[in-house]
């Protein structure tokens, strides 16, 4: 990185041991660190699916190392990329990770497995850069002082490490540009609460939580300078899909004339999908809302729905901050342009 | 009520015994049915800052019958009156109430207690008719089968019986003129998912749970014709101050194209008051945030806001619904028309 950030308080939430991928259990923060062992690409889509580990850029590194953990067992590679497909449907970096991972494995002379460790690890560390390039790019985008928004976790442990829309908030405050930080709860899974704000305070970024129905009110009241978010998948229309509440975060942001930005790398976007109503949206269990920690908070046998993802349409979206550049104005001619 | 309209699952949330009112505790539903004795103005205004008992008109009956307990105590009736006041700041029929108490208290002859307590009847039969009407004038607005959101608990449980918006939908679905209905789970205290949809549930009204955050995807994928909310202070200005996420819903509503309805009674308007801008918002504790059900859910030491009401601007809101006719177009002029 060609500036001194220290992030001494981070976490290693994913290792690489050659025989497994050891990952932070992410459902127990902030209360507790617990690491689960996948020694397979089943284990990794396993974790996947029950969202020990999430966010759309490790979803792509641990499919990776998934997929070195195939080759190392000797397992059909193509067996092993159905298997982790089919763990999550709504981020396109897991595919991403996967497509690359098959292509090493063609180019692979000699010991296959050593040289798709070898892949694994530079997948990763191309999106350890290109978070430590989107900071630097995103920040340049803020007034000093801004007081921000952000949605869900779109943050070190969310990808390789520094994370996206929490990377470019995290340097920005570094910067002095960002004075402070309002996560959003992000219900029903709570990454707002358990996993952005436990990284902003132990990044010492002055940051108040809020729940997701109070973004409007703080807009309102003058607080707020910029609304800043990851992504899922963008598709070639520029259309960013992202946690649920992103769409409504975008509204409101245009409503108060607040400016919009999406932090997202190379790897979340899906030229193949033209538009972001094609992209899936993953509907999870029902029992997710109903509870908390295996509580109920609504009657028994209630319905509920539980939508993953929403799909923000682009031309809310003030810019996408991607390593290769600023998608400015955003729309699908200058994200190929910046992407080309 | 003018029609037929069976409500046999009406639950005795409020219940005055003569020497004291007996209020459900809210807190503890939909899993328990509890109940508080309240033997004088202290103890309601305790019943009402703890939440005990909540929802605007609601505060306002508890608030009357506690008026006719500090009569019954033979107690200072502006020092009650003070007491009560003092119990939550944004709901104008807490004073609206006592004002009512303060008046009758002034003209009664003979036993103060007895006339105290059968004004404070009055209040309560006074409410639970403008409920009814509200109910009937309210779905005169809907369109068959319309699908509809409502946010926080404007039911039964938080008004003398039936509801305000609640009482619309319910109406309204009894008329077919309601399909489906979805209330927000309304965080932090979650109103939506423990007393909503508990009492959409208990009257069969087809009904499913949505965090706040998922309202602008459904308004999106177009299953949304209607919203529907209660108000705990209008302006004279007819700006709408209701329970935090209000004011994001009405933005969203406008955005979509979605009619943005609000049903509260005579005693919710506050001519007094200017502008919604002048409104106070009650700040209540962090700790309502960051806990559920006392188990922590971010990081030891965060911060958070807990504001429990905006202001949505009246140029957002379709129609106001009060027992005394339909305000629309909403503004101050057409408000003070239908209730001068």
């Amino acid at each position: 990185m060609s500036y001194r950030f220290p992030l001494k308080d981070a976490v290693r939430h994913i290792d690489w041991r050659g025989d497994r991928l050891r990952v932070l259990d992410q459902r127990l923060l902030p209360r507790r660190l617990r690491y689960v062992d996948c020694r397979s690409a089943q284990d990794v889509a396993d974790a996947t699916r029950a969202m020990v580990l999430r966010g759309a850029p490790l979803i792509g590194c641990a499919a990776a190392y998934g997929m070195a953990l195939a080759a190392r067992r000797g397992e059909d590679l193509s067996r092993a990329a159905k298997t982790l497909l089919a763990a999550r449907p709504t981020a396109v970096n897991l595919a991403n990770a996967v497509q690359y991972m098959l292509e090493a494995a063609k180019r692979a002379n000699g010991d296959r497995p050593m040289a798709m460790a070898a892949a694994a690890q530079r997948y990763f560390e191309t999106d350890l850069r290109a978070n430590q390039t989107m900071a630097r790019l995103g920040a340049s985008l803020l007034k000093r002082g801004s007081r921000v928004i952000t949605h869900c976790n779109a943050g070190a442990l969310a990808t390789s490490g520094l994370g996206t829309a929490v990377g470019m908030i995290r340097y920005a405050h570094y910067l002095g540009k960002v004075s402070h930080a309002y996560p959003c709860e992000t219900r029903p899974y709570l990454q707002g609460s358990r996993l952005t704000l436990w990284e902003l305070m132990r990044g010492r970024v002055p940051a108040t939580l809020i729940t997701d129905n109070m973004a409007a009110h703080l807009m309102k009241t003058g607080r707020i300078d910029a609304v800043i978010v990851g992504s899922d998948r963008i598709a070639a229309n520029a259309d960013v899909c992202n946690k649920i509440g992103t769409y409504g975060l975008a509204i409101l942001a245009r409503h108060h004339g607040i400016p919009f930005y999406v932090v997202a790398p190379a790897t979340t976007v899906d030229l193949d999908c033209a538009r972001g109503d094609l992209i899936p949206i993953e509907e999870r269990s029902a029992k997710e809302v109903v509870e908390i920690f295996g509580r109920p908070i609504a009657p028994k046998g209630a319905r509920a729905h539980h939508f993953a993802f929403d799909v923000t349409p682009h031309d809310l979206v003030t810019a996408i901050v991607t390593e290769r550049g600023i998608v400015r104005p955003v729309d699908g001619r200058h994200l190929k342009k910046v992407l080309g």
